[in-house]
């Protein structure tokens, strides 16, 4: 029974694995349908968060039946609470990521501001955090979590950059404003799902080390 | 063991009445703080953050605790993992209004672009949604839970309303264009807000009426 129960954990770090993968492609998806201007790309980005929101329902279904079933001890019960968890902020940044394709929608529709640089390069940032935290919860590399919780710095840096470049341009030409202001707020998205990322590999941390590091990170840095 | 069950859910209910309480407070507080002009309340803001952040910790150890122990049955699972759920949304309710809080901050050192009278009726707006939709959860009431959920949209017309008047704000006077994207920001948070409550009372009508409207919406209408 035991060897079963972690067969069915394999299973579900399998399904994660490929719900990260979908979710991360949609965000690089949505961004390159807006930064190559090709609408056709929007479409594959509803298209498939219709599968991740498959997958979160099949996840959460599993992790029930398994605590029913199984009655796991303690170490187990917490892992499939942070499965439980990770499945959720998968699905948030799936939600981001469609957030950003409706964006597209509309600002494809509009000539462009400026040529993007900064915002495809935010995206693939985040879309590697996001590869990265599943990463460390399926291998158990609590290092791997702790440097992507350190790399949402850097997110920080790139949001900022964003958004005072957008700035100068509206100021020059207030007829810019809406489609900047847009632009801003994709870059707020991706700054969201570098969050996912990061609540990701705070629960990784606390399940390899057995500490909260969410709350008590300034303390004990 | 049935009864001591139940006592333990009660408990656990209260601490999420009383987490919503703060939540909801915190978002009164931040927007209090940035329409009124009032730095102290920030400070206010931040302090229950840290109450927020010891009473998630504590109900999800008080679930896992459950969980290990009582064994519950698929229906008690249910509702045991929807706390945990409901745990998150409203933790993530508190960092919205910690990211109002900051905006506010920055805000208040300089001059006022305009009275702000729309974003504090949509703050009061989702404070209410936030309330309605834990109430739902506690007193087992899926048609409340359904009301919150079509509130949704009342939310969606404020932020889109908000967003207009300050871009002509914007495109009068390109010196008040940083001022006004925070604003939209704010409304964005308090938009994201009640997503939060949206995504509790989708909860609650899925534990109550056994069905999934979060994907369903549409198909089931």
């Amino acid at each position: 029974m035991e060897r079963q129960f972690d067969e069915e954990l394999k299973h579900l770090k399998q399904m994660l694995l490929r719900m990260a993968d979908t979710a991360q492609e949609m965000t690089g998806l949505a961004v390159r349908a807006l930064a190559e201007r090709k609408e056709d790309l929007i479409g594959q980005v509803f298209k498939l968060e219709e599968s991740v929101n498959k997958m979160e329902i099949e996840i959460e279904n599993d992790v029930l039946r398994l605590l029913a079933l199984r009655q796991p001890a303690a170490s187990d019960l917490r892992l499939l609470t942070a499965i439980l968890k990770i499945n959720n902020d998968l699905e948030r940044v799936a939600d981001q990521a469609c957030n950003i394709a409706e964006t597209a929608e509309y600002l494809l529709k509009e000539p462009p501001i400026k040529p993007l640089i900064d915002i495809p390069s935010m995206a693939e940032f985040v879309q590697k955090m996001i590869r990265r935290s599943i990463e460390a919860f399926v291998n158990h590399d609590p290092v791997l979590a702790q440097k992507v919780c350190e790399e949402d710095d850097k997110v920080d840096q790139l949001n900022e950059k964003i958004f005072r470049v957008l700035l100068t341009y509206m100021m020059e030409d207030p007829k810019s404003i809406t489609r900047a202001v847009d632009l801003i707020l994709v870059a707020r998205n991706l700054e969201r799902i570098a969050d996912h990322a990061t609540n990701i590999s705070e629960d990784v941390v606390f399940i390899e080390e057995g500490k909260n590091i969410k709350h008590h990170a300034q303390e004990t840095k």
